[in-house]
């Protein structure tokens, strides 16, 4: 071997370079005045201004990627969405114990760096940031041949929020009688694509097909994540109470809501009080799928549970839909008494 | 198709779970009083006491990978080490504004779920963040099958710090004449590895080299990067002020040192003040590597430099040495004149 460089071994600095060029103006759209410095520091900087406004502030973290909504994007060519995704999956996640963002950083990593792809996501990170408030402290493309193939990319972001001790949601006091209110998902979020793409492999994912209501595969997939901060701000400036929160991630209707649960109380889900959205009855048909698997494994419409008592439902839910949004009534707390913590009924 | 489920699509939600219990003790050790909750909520949540104890306290948050040191550790089945390199990499990335680290969250992914491998990694990760004092508030692990390639796994960090605004060191009033020590770095650290890869393909890895002083390729190479909090916090509290710190990561000594540089002043380094250690120069020769390719790939010895006053710079360097390090005296900082920002002799 003679004259070895960095850029023959597949790393190509140049590149990385030039990515950061191309996303800097998006990002620094999110910089507020707690901000401190540029993009090159080695470290982003934002001045805890939070310590003056609130009585015990409490930092909540969250590092998530999108799964293989990744694959999604790289067979379709289609970066600028998955930004928003991993963007309002971290908010989502940490909305859940009543926290606001503060600051987001993202990783993005493939074989080789496409520039252009990179910075199409980083925009669409930034952009959903801007949209929530939140600055985009910093991030990290790496360059990592022979870790992915060829062509596929991992997108990660961590994000920083706060909240108040006082106002901090444990879903500790949850009671029989509590109302649990369903926030509509806007299609898998980012769960679920495995499953989903094994089961549509082979289909043609940018043909408007009927039983989406003309829609194609390609729009239905990739379809952003939902953030639920407007909504809940909402329904905090109206002085509801939010008991408890859940957020249907990874493990679906299964997995995520006895996260919040003690162990005497459990849920009552009301299976039909919301109209299935078209993609999921198209995925378990298609796939043949077991509906408890389909309960798993994907949100099925409702992206985001809220717990209130029953004597508030009625003003949470009209926060909640202030932003539009239907908000259906999907259960209630019940006693559990033995019983398994999660119950579908309907 | 006929009864799809997320197993059959590679992903297996029970291993993940086993995963987390397998690491769970470990990160429960670097859980101080400033964490609250347990492992399973969404979010982690960190109470902010160090907004009582700092009059402007100024987060400072960096995300960051181990690059294709990953395949180092896939290729031997050795993955206790890169959870220590990727924290203490962190860690040296928001300690060269002066911030200590407050909490770390990690984020493994893979092909398929190794629960064992992933237990290693986590452990790695909780133990250095232990060293640290550093809370592991959370993590991710993601199973993307078709992204990466059969047995590869990625690893990204993201650590949050706080320095209070008057500490922050910025770098902005270097002058010339300032010193600049170097702190020996342990190996490669976790940049280089693409190519150092490259030029040992082929190699016999677990066999003793007397160009390495009888250490094999394996161990060379796993090094885990080094922290340098514990020689930053005596120099710190000896009372000497640290004008300028660069961490010498991706992009080595040609592009990390300007992002401390004001554009009047330049470094000039003494480039055979150190002993190169025996891994660089294997590199080197055998990979045929152009000076400044090394220059501007590796750390070639030197993990970290520190830039103080020269009326400092005898006390600086015994409070840098009291953990045992050796600490040359590297360079200077001169005035730039129209020159190139970083310039070597010798």
């Amino acid at each position: 071997m003679s004259g070895s460089s960095y850029k023959d071994a597949g790393v190509d600095i140049a590149a990385g370079t030039r990515a950061v060029q191309l996303m800097k103006a998006a990002v620094e759209r999110t910089h507020g005045p707690s901000v401190l410095g540029g993009l090159g520091s080695f470290g982003g900087l934002f001045r805890a201004d939070f310590a003056r406004q609130l009585a015990d502030p409490i930092l909540v973290a969250s590092t998530d990627g999108v799964g293989t909504k990744t694959k999604v994007a790289t067979a379709l060519g289609r970066f600028d969405t998955i930004g928003h995704d991993i963007v309002n999956h971290c908010i989502d996640d940490i909305l859940v114990q009543g926290a606001e963002p503060l600051f987001f950083l993202d990783y993005v990593a493939s074989s080789k760096l496409d520039p252009e792809a990179i910075a199409a996501i980083v925009g669409g990170a930034a952009a959903a940031c801007e949209a929530a408030g939140c600055a985009l402290l910093g991030g990290e493309t790496a360059e990592m041949p022979g870790v992915y193939q060829p062509g596929e990319i991992d997108l990660v972001g961590t994000l920083v929020g706060v909240v108040d001790r006082a106002r901090l949601i444990t879903g500790d006091d949850l009671a029989p009688g509590d109302v649990v209110l369903g926030l509509p998902s806007a299609g898998l979020h980012t769960n679920g694509f495995s499953l989903a793409r094994r089961i549509i492999a082979g289909w043609d994912w940018e043909e408007p097909l009927d039983t989406l209501g003309g829609r194609t595969l390609a729009d239905a997939l990739l379809a952003p994540h939902r953030s639920y901060l407007a909504e809940l701000r909402a329904t905090w400036a109206a002085g509801v109470t939010v008991k408890g929160m859940v957020h249907l991630t990874g493990g679906g209707w299964i997995d995520n809501p006895p996260r919040v649960l003690q162990p005497d109380v459990a849920f009552d889900f009301t299976w039909d009080s919301w109209e299935r959205p078209a993609l999921f009855e198209l995925l378990q048909t298609a796939g043949d799928v077991p509906l408890h698997e389909m309960r798993h494994v994907f949100n099925c419409g409702i992206g985001m549970l809220v717990v209130v008592d029953a004597a508030d439902a009625d003003r949470a839910r009209a926060a909640l839909a202030s932003t539009g949004l239907s908000v259906p009534r999907v259960g209630t707390v019940a006693a559990r008494e033995g019983g398994a913590p999660v119950r579908f009924v309907g």
